[in-house]
């Protein structure tokens, strides 16, 4: 997707494109991080909604309508308080039940002169919590754009036992030419799931341009689809036979021996 | 290199190698794993040495003679007790001197049916320690070959101040042609770090054949380097402003939030 500061046409597009993933026999979507709406600083207040708001029902409504689990990108979430709305991923089950959210742990402040200046803390606030969640198409494992550089995150969802992790971004140009594919790719083969990874599109409204390039891989590092970069449907086969030979064939996740504290654990020499 | 079950041709070509790498200027240099010696399972017994015998006082006085630190691959090490030899690295300082010991920490027992069926485990012990090593090019941290599908062990060497991370490797060709660049690539850029990864080229005389592809990557995951697969020495420039210059810009290492125990800590929005 691109996305603009048109919150219509961007929930318009998203509806368009899961009516189009279901027709395409899809049982999961995934849009992009922050999909409903993105927009220069001063409108982000009103911009921002509950996760009971419009935006959201209407993204349930898609997943009921379609009979697919919607892994819902991401869209500024405001809560009761007076604080800076989350960057909060809501994924719905095929009856359109809310089965669980995850708000953007990892905030993006990075000054790269001429580049990239972005600071994120700005203008949300991180959430606290690693979010796995039981789907139809096997659990799924929550993250959101620059999570992607703290392998740490995808270890812990991989150990809560997901099999399939999402990575919605909206990766700027300049460090997803750098590091996004490679970046997906070594977090689908170091821990063995498989990796979907809506990008944003295009120039923005309010920053650099993104860089597209959004890309479903397996657990053995292959890019089985990526898209160009134009608005549209990715799609490609989730195997849980593929998943377990390559885990049998190849047992890292077995094999990882430093503790959660960094120590090396006895049982080495097996 | 191309190791051999030939001692003295593989340390023959060490030293050949070494100097010629210092005739380049090379301040540091590293060769790969299991440089001295590679054989059938019956001869590693034999081919074993201590820390002080012939091998490594060659290596040692490689460094002192050509006056560049030595990260030597690594070799069988035996110890004074009965168990199987350690796959050891073994640095030495410009004046021959040892700095520091590694022994590799992860095993590589795989079974790709009609690809790779190795156990390392039935051959070597394996080592208990992480290590980093003070050298005149930086502070380095040390790895061996299947250790890089880890990342709580890279993670663990840069937050111990690693700048360089060494990978000696005999990456088979079916892996390596899967996932060697990109791990690599992957390591140097979520850690911002100089990685070094000689690896052995050609058909082995004790199992499957091996990628090669010799690389020398730059903190922002750029592939300085890469060996063409004959025997030779591959070079770059290490440059701690340009390291430098990376975290600045891009400080994810600062960003990180995920504790040891692998909860997520306060504090998240700056």
């Amino acid at each position: 997707m691109r996305v603009t500061d048109d919150k219509e046409r961007n929930l318009g597009t998203a509806e368009q494109l899961v009516a189009e993933a279901a027709a395409r026999g899809a049982r999961l979507a995934v849009l992009p991080e922050m999909f409903a709406w993105r927009g220069p600083e001063e409108g982000i207040a009103d911009a921002a909604e509950p996760l009971q708001g419009p935006a959201m029902a209407r993204m349930a409504e898609a997943a009921r309508r379609h009979r697919l689990t919607l892994v819902a990108g991401s869209f500024y979430e405001k809560d009761g308080t007076a604080g800076l709305p989350f960057n909060t991923t809501v994924v719905f089950g095929a009856d359109g039940a809310r089965l669980g959210v995850y708000r953007k742990v990892h905030l993006f402040d990075v000054a790269l002169p001429g580049k990239v200046e972005i600071r994120e803390s700005d203008r949300m606030r991180a959430g606290d919590e690693i979010v796995c969640v039981d789907t139809e198409a096997g659990r799924v494992g929550l993250s959101i754009c620059y999570d992607l550089r703290f392998p740490e995150m995808y270890r812990r969802l991989t150990r809560e036992g997901a099999t399939l992790i999402c990575v919605p971004a909206a990766f700027t140009h300049a460090t997803g030419a750098a590091h996004w594919e490679v970046l997906l790719r070594a977090r689908a083969i170091e821990n063995q799931v498989y990796v979907l990874a809506p990008n944003q599109i295009g120039p923005t409204v309010d920053g650099p341009p993104v860089w597209g390039g959004s890309s479903i891989i397996d657990p053995w590092g292959v890019v089985l689809a990526r898209a160009p970069d134009t608005e549209g449907v990715l799609t490609a086969e989730i195997d849980p036979d593929h998943l377990a030979a390559v885990r049998a064939g190849l047992p890292c996740l077995e094999h990882a021996r430093l503790s959660a504290g960094g120590e090396v654990e006895r049982g080495g020499d097996r």
